[in-house]
């Protein structure tokens, strides 16, 4: 974890300026010093709670008894010192009893976690549930659910697909119905009564917590005693696994919300994945000590939370949050099978140099870093992971400047922020998924045995692609709203900022030919995506929205690499001479070996390809 | 299996003209018919006894009681019914007790059990086994050794790799001393006392049969007791589980051949994997019915196939052979991920087209084979999947004319396979896993659960691109060996091979296009080649070989699929409208989506970018 922790500062600090943000009202009490005690804190923890039990979490996968989840008991510690350490509240008010943290220095703070166990927790989830409240939940609500779960009483979810809806969520048919005459009148929000069954809810149900506070999209029927389609009829709702009174006391009974059954995943196995049927009426509610129960209303109770029929955009607020998240938990098990790779690499020896030199059999064999190939797998690795972690943290602090920049400096952040949203959760979980792929190749025969981590990273890996919106919907947000938004500003804005550090780079002779390179690759995405558009017929421009978003993925990358070997030819190279050729090496791998890779993506975009398309469904 | 029947028919009958090897005396007494009748054989053997238990050998992996290993009851019918079909000696002499079937046809044959269950096999390795002593073993050799694996009582390995060499068999320690003073003279052959380790034994111990057969790499040290460095000291012997008597008889006695450890491994869990310690003592043979025994020769009894020090050409014998295999069961294991996959998509509904037609949320969802990204995952798969099998089959086809045919088609064919071995083994290793992530993409959330088969392809595939030669081992054999030989004959052949096909394709107006467009790729690989070697370092010439193998593999794929194009055009297209339209597709996708990737490929290829392997060890 010391490369870790040195990279980190580096991209922190050095690039991000991360201690300029102190500057900030909001941030005002903090200093290097506090950031870097929180980096420690998360970092010790991490090695001493998560990483020794990451296989442990992977072989002793949840299992229910029929009444209970059993988690081992890992699960539980870490859980508990994580809490502790005040890490769900990291970012939010002092009032709410909040650190106040940055969220550059929490999404750094956080990484330590990922790194060394991605699946035992599952805080981020509560974190940013809670963050959701504070912003649209009633002040009771926030008292009540958002503070216990900050302070690591309860636990959080997001409940929103559906077995038969999956990732379209206008199909979702849970319905809401107001409970009784009364129904607007609990203290703890408009009450109402839930039916219907939510499918892949991470950590939807477990003991780690008291209790577990659900955020449940649901719709509300019309006057018609029909559910409304599309995305307008869905509200969203708080349903508790355990009923609370107006304190935040447990009543002791519980809520109709029911473990249907656990999903048995590939990886990503420390945390409980869920199917839950809400009013299925295995734990039916008798009295909820509020407004009248009419026996008609039976089903989960809920609590709704901001207006009927907005639920999707307060769901989206979190959604977001959680893409990041997953952008950097693939970063991260990116990075753990690099760190694992290379000290393999240097250790192990095996076979002897090409050439002449090898050929001498009588001389000891060399460690495998000597290879070029196995040096082009560990560099590639590194490019693709320090690089995800560098897109990553400048998202992180685009939401910093959202929050606490002055208005245009805020504005600019946050349109910033939604065209890279896709790119910051898409391409981590494609390219560090290859990335730990070529750490199990480092390994040989030994990277496919569950004796080294790497197989049980690109595992938990492949989740990454799939869960908050699969590649496809990340491709489609991209090029058919993103780049499209407000006449293009988003895309225009983006360009412009990335031209400021070509414009930068032109003037340092290492670096002016990349700054070319980059140059053009930016001028080729701009006009594939005009290409794309120039029927203004959606079948045709989505038609390669996902190599439309690996292209733009790898040019915002290099983008990225560029920036950061500026700030690394700007320090004093004699002190850090490795890291700094290190880095310089994995800029150059990234413009020499990777960012050549966009003209094969971007043909079919320019070009309209609809090879696809058209295919009729019986030539399969 | 019926999709994976009627391609298997397309590729053996009419592209590769398989039934006009029945003209050549060897196979003159076969037919269509009784091709037919073997692979009709073998895709109801595959059907009723592999497919069902794919995840029965997934989940019940093999396991060690201190005694015996464990296998589930499936595993042992599956062996029966495949050795009772007479598959284990499909290919051999009719002398053999052999079916004297072409290999184009073994291979097509095998590939049904490929795609239900590939881990649940190791018969390839059996026959292989055989295969070898066959060729090179002593008559009694054959008799005893190679019938008993082919008719399916005993079972062979291939035991190359120790713990400390892994694929730098220069490295290997197993040692061999004379067994006696009469150990030449032993009627199964000089016999030898073995010392060592071998790591990675597929198959290396299980029950299934009741005798194993290992052929063992060991060195015999030189008149100073030490052992010859490099390759040139590697002998092969054969080394029964147990003592058996120049009759074939059990002696009843165990050879000094233990399990050490089974390796758990991230997929292919039905093939027990092994480290065997030989002549550790565990099991100490008394006698052996043979020569003098005289204590200090204590050893697991090994005796000697060809002559001392070529043992690793005979054992290349049988690498070769597997290799195809290997990429066989890469290709195999995409198809099957590609046949779930649309399964799932032509049942699946999810969300709503593209466009305006999509925004009306009252009107029922679509099947997700109806979203242009889903049709081009499926696509991608087809094109890699049927694509590697084509290449494979036409490696099946070049094996039987190396054997039977005329002496210039021999000579031909052999120099081909030669070039295509390395591009047969690693392409489908590394594209058809590509092909599985995409599969389990399709799924959704559901792709990565085991209640669906396509993550168990995805992990049965990582081994792929590692046993037998990993993707580096192949590079480096094609770039610094396969290409250079004979002044580059092979290379000539195969771009005169290809240029064949360009020129037929020039003549069609559907795939002109695409043939100047291969035609240019193939001048880009030749100039890659020139290029890489221009200064004559390997160092240089070989520090990007992964990529040039990535690029060479690609335009030859776009060979088979303009070949193929080719034969499909000539079809009647009504009597197969759909699978017309299917190919055609494929072939434009590859041509589109695929075969412009090698330009980002061989660039560095022909720079000699050296930017991994100058970088030095203490910057990653």
């Amino acid at each position: 974890m010391s490369q870790l922790r040195s990279t980190l500062d580096f991209l922190v600090y050095d690039w991000l300026q991360g201690e300029g943000l102190t500057a900030r009202t909001r941030y005002a009490d903090h200093s290097r010093e506090t950031f870097d005690a929180v980096l420690d804190t998360c970092e010790r923890i991490a090695r001493e709670k998560y990483a020794p039990f990451n296989r442990t979490v992977d072989t002793e996968e949840p299992r229910f008894d029929g009444e209970k989840v059993i988690l081992p008991q890992c699960t539980y510690d870490a859980r508990r010192a994580y809490a502790e350490a005040g890490m769900l509240a990291a970012g939010k008010d002092a009032e709410w009893g909040g650190m106040q943290l940055p969220y550059l220095v929490e999404a750094a703070a956080n990484s330590f976690f990922a790194c060394a166990s991605v699946s035992m927790g599952s805080n981020l989830l509560t974190s940013a549930n809670a963050n959701l409240l504070l912003v649209h939940g009633t002040p009771l609500q926030k008292q009540v659910f958002a503070v216990n779960e900050l302070e690591g009483n309860w636990a959080g979810t997001m409940a929103l697909s559906e077995p038969q809806a999956g990732s379209s969520l206008s199909d979702i048919s849970t319905r809401a119905l107001p409970d009784g005459d009364g129904f607007e009148s609990d203290p703890l929000g408009a009450r109402y009564r839930l039916k219907g069954n939510k499918m892949w809810i991470s950590a939807g149900d477990h003991e780690l917590t008291e209790n577990i506070v659900h955020l449940v999209l649901a719709k509300i029927p019309g006057p018609d005693g029909k559910l409304i389609p599309g995305v307008k009829g869905i509200s969203l709702f708080i349903v508790p696994k355990k009923l609370v009174d107006a304190q935040g006391q447990l009543t002791g009974e519980r809520n109709d919300v029911a473990l249907a059954g656990l999903n048995h995943k590939l990886g990503w196995r420390g945390t409980t994945n869920t199917l839950l049927n809400f009013g299925e009426g295995k734990y039916p509610v008798r009295g909820d000590g509020g407004g009248g129960l009419d026996g008609q209303g039976a089903g989960a109770i809920g609590y709704l939370v901001g207006q009927p029929h907005e639920g999707l955009k307060c769901m989206f607020h979190m959604m977001n949050e959680a893409r990041i998240g997953i952008g950097m938990a693939a970063t991260m098990l990116g990075l753990a099978g690099y760190y694992a790779s290379l000290d393999y690499a240097r250790n192990r020896p095996q076979g002897r140099p090409v050439g002449e030199a090898g050929k001498d059999a009588t001389r000891p064999q060399v460690r495998i870093i000597e290879h070029t190939d196995v040096k082009r797998m560990l560099l590639a690795q590194k490019a693709y992971g320090e690089g995800a972690l560098a897109l990553n943290l400048y998202c992180a602090r685009l939401v910093d400047d959202g929050r606490t920049g002055t208005p245009e400096v805020a504005a600019r952040a946050k349109l910033l922020l939604e065209v890279l949203t896709p790119i910051c959760k898409s391409w981590p979980s494609e390219f560090c998924l290859e990335a730990n792929s070529l750490a199990i190749q480092i390994h040989g025969g030994y990277g496919y045995t569950r004796d080294f981590p790497v197989e049980q990273y690109w595992r938990d890996n492949r989740l990454n692609m799939i869960h908050e919106g699969t590649h496809g919907i990340q491709a489609a947000d991209l090029l058919g709203r993103k780049v499209r938004m407000q006449d293009g500003a988003g895309l225009q804005l983006l360009a412009a900022t990335i031209n400021a550090t070509i414009e930068r780079a032109l003037q340092v002779p290492q670096l002016a030919g990349y700054a070319n390179q980059l140059a053009q690759a930016l001028q080729d995405v701009g006009a594939a995506t005009k290409a794309a558009w120039a029927t203004a017929n959606p079948q045709e421009a989505l038609a390669n929205a996902v190599p439309y978003m690996q292209a733009f993925g790898h040019t915002v990358l290099a983008w990225m690499w560029l920036d950061v070997a500026l700030v690394v030819l700007a320090r004093d190279a004699a002190l850090s001479a490795p890291a700094h050729a290190g880095q310089m090496g994995a800029a150059r791998y990234f413009f020499h070996y990777e960012l050549p890779r966009i003209g094969a993506w971007l043909q079919v975009v320019r070009q309209r390809d609809m090879t696809c398309a058209e295919l009729p469904e019986d030539a399969f």
